[in-house]
């Protein structure tokens, strides 16, 4: 399958040591990148089109001028990222477009292949920004003057580099948008899966807990007198993660990172600062969840003798993605007799946002070890076809609706 | 009381915001505060002499050549230190002198002053490094060899400064050693007593903790799945204090540091250093505290599927003070009704290294808020006059055994 021969010619485009991919959106080597994705799509005789924040479309006519059945993803990646975390999901579209072309089929509906701007956030915040644009939740004024880590706006960024084009994607008309991306979790390897058929993404809280109580002297302070924001911590740290066991399977909690002060071996803290991220595919368990962290930090910094600060820093709500799509996919696997589960994501994708305009859904294919965001990603070659021609399959349904 | 006055005009060497000090050892600004000390003990017509690392010795003669009754403390200080910290107990030792000479009261034995030097450890390593020199237990090469936290040696900042001077007091015969000091924690002050009788010193046990697991994505990694050695880090935190209300007063834990890696909201922390300051002033309980800790952390990290490394950083057994001294301290506060209690100290003192080698004990007075090692430390000027009233007597007590 040619596919492989792409991913690893895209990912010697910013690529870094040990097999990773430094392309940072907006970035010389973010153009770079997307400038195969473009040479790639006219050679595969698509009709290709930029819109004026970079997003690239390339479209193949199918037999009526009916709604566009979409996939695709992202090049973009995080500053040590890996080859696969959104290179795969564009480069198997132009994998099932070189195996349309090569078999001379012609599909009923369009067949359209996009490469969205800006997914990670890593570089400029938010995150998903090509697919919050593609659909009406951010303006591009807005987009032009946001300010990176490096102190630029993207507006500077992609006048120096030439990077957009003039189209308008907001009018299109689309009728599926259907995402391949690896898992970026463990599931599927640890139950010897093949394909993940993602029915929802969780939904995400993240909070900010600050404690604040007395640094004292950790051998002259007797420890009913104390007001250890320190142990607070730990104490949440502890009830969080017990939050998790009782509420089930699908509430994930994560304490990932914590920050004392003065933060010196006999000092006992004045004020620790933890963070909290929260997910969980239900939103009213989402609720319960955060409800149950605010009520954990208050009777926690009260016992102690502490205040509490308490910042909510993200919400997301969980998103359902449509049933067609999803049983398309199922579909496909099945008839190629993949092994295969309908799971939720536990990561943020374009596909989620796609989901608030139009009918979308995933397919997920194993991570090595669980692992992304990492130069040690890894998907096995077997897992890459699988994904391709499950993607395959399921655009074939997709797009000619009457066929089945 | 010239004590006020002399607590001031110290304080007012090094100066920093905030009524606070800085006289790091063997600086400029320590050495202006040992001029100081000097000058004040060449005009109370003490016999001034000065050890070859710095240490300051004044003696008041007896009516006998016999051992030397010693009192004393420190003057350099932390990096934002209070002006009662070790200063109180080296000038209300010459308060002492100053009250005999006017009294005319002649003693039986001699009665000395002295200065430690470096009791800190704060710009150079170990703490307590003049008294430790005095009783033989560090020897001047190793000590003009330490590099401090500013790269330079003790060595070179002697010669620079002129600091030292060609005594030698390994083998001065001293009777007793009472050190006067501020109790930096908040016992005396929370049951409004004045005096505190220094039994005995906490011994102390630090460990630095480390769990390591493995990063992984908050959202797309099961509960199940999970390595987390930051949740490991807060279940010791909480085990750590519970332990110390299983044994009870006298034992104290305190986790002040802590440090996730790659310490992000939304990945499980593959690493967690924790630090424990495990305090007892009694040597077995202090001992099985520290292989409680030790087993929690096994358990923990086996529960957990991390791998576990310890390191003790600090290792000091408890010390007892000896009773005459502690008798004679008690006898003092009750003849001068101050309320008074024996307890233990917390921190760390040139009195618990003297104690190695002569009998010695520690009178503490109230620190407002328990708080020390910061500009805001305060102690009430009637507590300054308390605590050199019962110094006075406790070494006329000691200076004319017959007596009493």
């Amino acid at each position: 399958m040619q596919l492989h021969q792409n991913l690893t010619e895209l990912a010697g485009i910013g690529a870094i040591p040990g097999d990773g991919v430094c392309r940072l959106a907006f970035s010389s080597a973010d153009l770079a990148g997307r400038n195969y994705i473009e040479a790639h799509m006219r050679e595969l005789g698509l009709e290709v089109s930029i819109d004026d924040i970079g997003n690239i479309l390339g479209v193949r006519p199918g037999a009526v001028d009916g709604p566009l059945v979409l996939t695709g993803s992202h090049t973009d990646t995080v500053v040590t990222g890996g080859r696969f975390d959104g290179s795969l999901g564009v480069l198997a579209g132009l994998e099932v477009i070189a195996q349309l072309n090569e078999a001379g089929i012609q599909t009923h509906l369009p067949i359209g292949v996009i490469s969205f701007v800006n997914e990670e956030g890593a570089r400029f915040m938010p995150d998903m920004m090509g697919s919050l644009y593609l659909t009406g939740q951010l303006q591009r004024d807005e987009i032009l003057s946001i300010t990176g880590v490096d102190g630029t706006t993207i507006g500077e960024n992609i006048d120096h580099l030439d990077y957009a084009g003039t189209a308008e994607f907001d009018r299109l008309d689309i009728a599926q948008f259907i995402e391949l991306h690896i898992e970026q979790g463990p599931v599927l390897e640890a139950e010897n899966l093949t394909i993940g058929v993602v029915e929802r993404v969780q939904g995400i809280r993240w909070l900010e807990i600050a404690f604040s109580g007395v640094a004292n002297h950790a051998g002259a302070t007797p420890m009913r007198m104390r007001h250890d924001a320190g142990f607070a911590a730990g104490a949440l740290i502890q009830q969080v993660r017990q939050l998790a066991e009782e509420m089930g399977e699908n509430q994930r909690t994560t304490v990932g990172s914590v920050q004392f002060s003065p933060n010196v071996i006999n000092v006992i803290p004045a004020r620790a600062v933890v963070t909290v991220d929260l997910r969980n595919p239900g939103q009213a368990a989402l609720d319960a969840a955060e409800s149950s962290v605010r009520e954990m930090a208050a009777a926690i910094a009260q016992s102690e003798g502490l205040t509490l600060d308490i910042r909510k820093l993200a919400h997301v709500d969980p998103v359902e993605f449509d049933a067609g799509c999803i049983r398309a996919i199922e579909r496909a696997a099945a008839s190629l007799d993949y092994s295969h589960r309908r799971m939720m994501s536990g990561a943020a994708h374009d596909a989620q946002i796609m989901a608030s305009r139009y009918p979308a859904a995933m397919i997920f294919v194993p991570s090595k070890d669980g692992i992304s965001h990492n130069v040690t990603e890894y998907t096995a070659p077997e897992h890459i076809e699988a994904g391709a021609k499950v993607l395959f399959q399921t655009l074939l349904i997709l797009a000619n609706p009457s066929s089945y």
